[in-house]
């Protein structure tokens, strides 16, 4: 394959794995449930009996990235393991046992002239992931991707490469024992930004949505860039407001869950609104739970007030999603007070409420435009296997087509069936 | 107004109305029903109160068409008389009796932690309509826009300008009597292509989708350069294919309506596909029946050897939308020939199988990526009224999130509404 790779552009190349794609989309969309699981399945197997060569693909990237001197967590990011192989294949069982969502009847109903109308399921066409160096996205998002009946082309970071096209060897290998065509699962084999600026293009027209997966430098540049639609979230700006009608014991469990349990996904906690008639009730306590366990609180004048070992927020702050053991904490007026600085500084991410009163909650999860709206829950519960969807691809704050978690549901179009017995049109 | 207009430069202007249209929308999002419902049955009192002004705007209109020596059709198109403008106000009534899609849960789902998660429609932002000199889509697509809790920015052609006005001034009156902003529903007041240009660039951030209503060449230049997603179809070149298991008499009358009924739409048949078993016993009747109704017929050698007065079909004649008394037709080895001609040369939009084979029926529906599947009924169903969707803004082809007939539910998106109990994520 390099031999022919060094003979053309990325132009070329690019055009002609959009054009292998939309042929093995075609395909796919009509393959059954049967048949694309059969292939899910021997694509697990396949990446079992080829962890050695994994491993081997891996150790090549893993020298490199440590002679390009990346940092440690990088370094864990791309490295893999056998037990990090094994997750990989349980994942490609784990997405077997999920409906297959192609041609499930979304809604049905009948016309008075007797025409029977279904809205069912199809597939998208094709799907771009643009990820960084995790190489197991090559095989998740591969594996959803075919799930939902889509070819997908896949651009892995140029740092995990022999690792991505180690797994992707054995992907391969598993669509062709189902009989499936191994230009399903296409990886670009090439590192240029020029590979991606074709992506960015839309393939000349073969390519349907892009998913980025990565850090917001990444993201930032899809949605700029592409003319094709983007399945993403820029950041996960998340907040918790503390109703005058809060439950303490229920707020504390839930802010510091949602603030601690993992600092670094995009669902965590990053600024905390309390109702100012149970600022002095509660901000102390919550304050104080969240320090023991070493989160750092910035807050203004009034935070400082009434709680202890304050450091000063900043303007900033407010739109900071510091991905780490920080919390900024303001008191507000009222709910419209809070609701008003979710619309100014919030991401449309994932957003929650803590109060015992309903009409409240009902307001808030009404008017508050984000992608999740919680009341009475972790903000870390904001992702696909939580919602009961399975795998995800992602989660999306955008409004068109897919919004929350993109699970494979979310990785399909839909058509109009028509049943008739003859009926013409007056 | 025009004072303003002519101070400002159409980049500053049009960069306004996004910016007012954002701040709109985010009130008619949360605006309940009856508000809204409120505010379509004043727009349609205010459009009959109206009616001597839009004539007398319709009249300046026309006689700028007269000059500039527009087709009769175009002029048609253009007039407005006491009769339309009655139908649009009644048409406004329509959109009154749909229900809000703004709310409404599309699923509802528990876990096993005792969330509930519900999937609740939200308005989709602003929304820009592109359209030729067709003054009732000022009124239609404005109420529709906001039925779904969008504000909606209207361009409509230069040449019915001081009808749209007009018409927009009673719309406006309606916002205002039920306490909605008026800049909810805004038509562009400069005529320039360069305002078309920032609502293709999406108005800076402040645009979601476009929907453009005209001919070819508008939806072409809008699917081509605009930056933000496209409700649209380019054309409809709709096939029906005859099976070798049709019945003759039932096909004669779906075919003559899906082709007669109105030839100018997009769901009017264009290209006939017939089965080689059944050329000789069905193809001349049907060929019969619709040349006895004025139609021209198209094929090639094989059909003009079964049938009379055939004009010879070129290549191009399998891409033609004639929307005229015009057919193609061809006889096919089968089904599967069938479906190759028509992913060739089809169009995505709306297609039909005729047979008394289930098999095939079910084959045919669930292989053929078209937005709307027949069995055994007219082409000319391919509408939102006859889905019984109330009123449409047009036929989406592509597959992001709308496709098919686009109503009020397909001028949504949606959001999660997570509701908990104090659940915290292990």
């Amino acid at each position: 394959m390099l031999e022919v790779v060094e003979a053309k552009t990325t132009e070329d190349l690019m055009a002609e794995i959009g054009q292998r794609a939309r042929a093995a989309g075609r395909i796919l969309a009509i393959a059954p449930a049967d048949q694309k699981n059969k292939a899910l399945a021997e694509m697990a197997a396949a990446v079992r009996v080829a962890t050695p060569d994994i491993l081997a693909g891996n150790r090549l990237d893993l020298e490199a990235m440590k002679a390009g001197g990346q940092t440690a967590a990088f370094l864990d990011r791309g490295t893999l393991t056998e037990e990090r192989i094994e997750a990989i294949a349980k994942a490609l069982e784990d997405i077997v046992a999920l409906d297959d969502p192609v041609g499930s009847v979304i809604a049905a109903w009948d016309r008075p002239n007797g025409l029977k109308i279904e809205r069912v399921r199809t597939p998208l066409g094709v799907i771009g992931v643009i990820y960084e160096s995790r190489p197991n996205v090559t095989a998740d998002a591969g594996a959803l991707c075919l799930k939902a009946g889509n070819a997908v082309v896949l651009r892995g970071g140029s740092d995990t490469i022999n690792s991505n096209r180690a797994i992707h060897a054995a992907l391969q290998k598993g669509l062709a024992a189902a009989g499936l065509p191994e230009d399903a699962i296409q990886i670009v084999p090439v590192t240029d930004r020029a590979a991606v600026g074709e992506m960015l293009r839309g393939l000349q027209g073969n390519l349907d949505v892009i998913v980025p997966r990565g850090g917001r430098s990444l993201v930032e540049r899809v949605q700029t860039e592409a003319r094709v639609p983007v399945f993403a979230h820029l950041e996960g700006l998340v907040h918790i407001f503390v109703d005058k009608a809060a439950d303490l014991e229920k707020s504390v469990e839930v802010i510091v869950n949602s603030k601690l349990r993992r600092t670094g996904i995009c669902g965590a906690l990053e600024t905390l609104l309390v109702h100012e008639d149970v600022a002095h009730s509660h901000l102390p306590v919550i304050v104080k739970a969240l320090q023991e366990k070493g989160c750092e609180i910035r807050g203004g004048a009034i935070v400082r007030d009434i709680c202890e070992n304050i450091v000063p927020a900043s303007e900033d702050d407010w739109s900071t999603e510091y991905l780490d053991k920080i919390l900024s904490v303001k008191v507000v007026a009222d709910l419209d007070a809070a609701m008003e600085h979710i619309a100014r500084y919030g991401s449309n991410h994932t957003d929650c409420i803590l109060t015992e009163d309903q009409a409240t909650a009902d307001r808030f999860q009404r008017e508050v435009d984000s992608a999740i709206v919680l009341h009475n829950a972790s903000t870390q519960f904001a992702d696909g296997g939580e919602f009961g969807m399975g795998a995800e691809i992602g989660i999306a704050t955008g409004r068109m087509h897919a919004r929350g978690p993109v699970g494979v549901e979310q990785l399909t179009s839909f058509k109009y069936k028509v049943h008739g017995t003859g009926q013409t049109r007056p």
